[in-house]
C-alpha cells in the first residue's frame, strides 16, 4: 500500500466506523452533508495527496489543492482539518519528517493556506486580525512575514490541529498508540475516538458550542469508557444537539494514516472458521 | 472527474446505497466480507482502473490486475464481475467504444482472465471444461484459440455480466437510463437496483440458489416497486437466507459509471433549494 492509498483509506477507515459520537459515520448523516461526501472527497483528494507525497509545490498550494478537489460536491467542507494534518505527514514520511516540513513553510504557504480558507468558510474566531473573513488578512501575513508554521502557531490555542503542527503532531502520535492498543479495525477506531474524546477538549465544539460544552462531551466520553453511559445514548444525544467533535475526527484520521505505517491492521483477522463462499459483486 | 474517479465513484455509491436487498451496503455486512472491503476495493484498484483507462496492457492483464490489488486484504472477491464491465468500458470510453474493445481481445486476454480468476475462486459450472479448477482449462484455451469475447460467448447463457460483453452491454444502458429516470443520488441508486432486479434474473443467485430462489427475488423485487411487499421485510429476507444478487449489482456499478458520465447527479441539491434538472428531461 502507498503512503496515498494509506492516507485515502484512513479517510475512509474513520467515516465508516461507527458509532462515533456527533459524527458523520456509517450509521448518521448531517442534513447538508452525508457518508457519500466524506467518502468522494477521500477519491477525489488523490492528486493533491500524491503532489504531498511528492515534492511538487509547497505545503500551503497542496492544500488550497486538496480543499478544491474535495468541494465539488455539495457537501461543502470534509476533510480540511485532516489535510492539515495529513499533508505535511506525506511530505515527511512520518512523524519527524512531518515536523521538518512544517518548519520549512514558508509566508506563500501562509497566504496559499487563506486563499484554501476561503473556499470553505471555515470558522475563525470573531475579531481576529487574521481572520479570513478579513479582507486585510493577507495584507497583514505579508506585513508580519508570517509563515504557515507561523499561523498555527497563533491559532494553537483555540484550535487542537493547528496545535498538532507546532507541538510535533502528539495527538496524532497518541490516536496511532492508541489503535495499537485498543485492536484491530472498525472497533479500534471506534475506541479511539472515544478515548481521545475523553482526555482532550475538542476546539471546534468550542468553537461551535463554547468550552462549557465541550468539557461535557468529554466528561461524558469517560462515563462511556468508564461504563457509566451508554455509547449509543451519547451519540444520539450528540446528535440532537448538533455537536460535532469534528476536530478530533481529524486527529483520527491522521493516527490512522500513521498507524497504518506501522502495522495496525483495518482488516481483523476472522475470528474462528474460514469464510463460507466468496460472493462476486456487492 | 476523471473516468477512472468516475469508475471509482460508481463502486462507492452502489455499495454504501441502502437497502439494496441481500446485499453488502451501508447498513449491512457480510461476515467475511464488510462494507469497509467494498471501499478500499475502490481506492486500491486505481493504478488498474488507469491502465484500463490508458492503453497500458490487455484487458484481460489489465482485469488480472485489478483483482490482484483488491484482493490484498482478507473480504475476498468484492468486484471481480464489476471489474469485467468496467475495464472495458474504461478502455473504451463509452459503450459503443468498449464494445469494440472487447471484441479485440485475444487468446492472451483469455489467459490472463484465468489466471485472476484464480485469484478468486469465484465459481464456474462443475464439469465445465473450462472450470479454473480444471488445470487444463489453460490448454484448452490455446488449443481452441478462444479469445476473452470468446470465454464470455461461452459463458454468457449462465452469467449475465458475460452476456453484456456478447451482446453489447444492454443491461449497463438500462442502469444507466433507469438512473436518470429514478433521479439523483442514492434514491435513484436504490431504486434501480429494485428494477433490475425485478426484471432480470441474477445468475449470481442461480449458480449459488438455483433458478427457483432466482425467480422468487425477480418476482419479489417486483412486487416492492407495486407496493405490495416492503422493501425492508424483503431486504431482511434474503440477508437471513444468504441470497446475494451480485451480479444485479455488478451491472448496477457499471450503470452508475456511465451515468455519472452523461450527467446523471450523484449528489442531489439540497431540498428547498433548486430542483434536479432531471424532472425536466434536461
Amino acid at each position: 500500500m502507498t503512503p496515498v492509498e494509506r492516507a485515502q483509506l484512513a479517510m475512509m477507515l474513520e467515516v465508516t466506523a461507527s458509532p462515533k459520537p456527533g459524527n458523520v459515520d456509517r450509521c448518521h448523516d448531517y442534513e447538508g452533508t452525508r457518508l457519500e461526501h466524506f467518502l468522494a472527497s477521500a477519491i477525489l483528494a488523490r492528486p493533491a495527496l500524491e503532489r504531498a507525497a511528492g515534492c511538487g509545490g509547497g505545503l500551503g498550494e497542496v492544500l488550497r489543492e486538496a480543499v478544491r478537489l474535495t468541494t465539488t460536491h455539495r457537501g461543502g467542507n470534509t476533510h480540511f482539518g485532516a489535510f492539515i494534518l495529513l499533508v505535511p505527514l506525506l511530505r515527511g514520511g512520518d512523524i519527524p519528517g512531518a515536523v521538518e516540513a512544517v518548519r520549512a513553510t514558508t509566508v506563500e504557504d501562509a497566504l496559499e493556506f487563506y486563499r484554501a480558507f476561503s473556499l470553505v468558510k471555515v470558522r475563525m474566531l470573531p475579531g481576529d486580525p487574521l481572520d479570513v473573513a478579513d479582507p486585510r488578512a493577507l495584507d497583514t501575513i505579508r506585513e508580519r512575514g508570517l509563515t504557515l508554521l507561523g499561523i498555527m502557531e497563533h491559532s494553537l490555542e483555540h484550535d487542537m490541529v493547528a496545535r498538532e503542527w507546532v507541538t510535533g503532531f502528539p495527538l496524532t502520535r497518541r490516536a496511532a498508540d492508541l489503535l495499537r492498543r485498543t485492536g484491530c479495525g472498525r472497533q479500534g477506531v471506534v475506541e479511539t475516538f472515544l478515548h481521545l474524546l475523553s482526555t482532550e477538549i475538542d476546539t471546534f465544539i468550542v468553537k461551535e458550542h463554547g468550552k462549557a460544552v465541550a468539557g461535557e462531551v468529554r466528561r461524558r466520553a469517560g462515563e462511556v469508557l468508564a461504563g457509566k453511559e451508554e455509547l449509543a445514548a451519547f451519540d444520539a444525544n450528540c446528535i440532537a444537539r448538533g455537536i460535532n467533535p469534528g476536530s478530533t475526527a481529524d486527529i483520527l484520521i491522521a493516527g490512522i494514516y500513521i498507524a497504518l505505517g506501522e502495522g495496525w491492521e483495518w482488516d481483523c483477522p476472522e475470528k474462528g472458521k474460514t469464510r463460507s463462499s466468496l460472493s462476486t459483486g456487492a
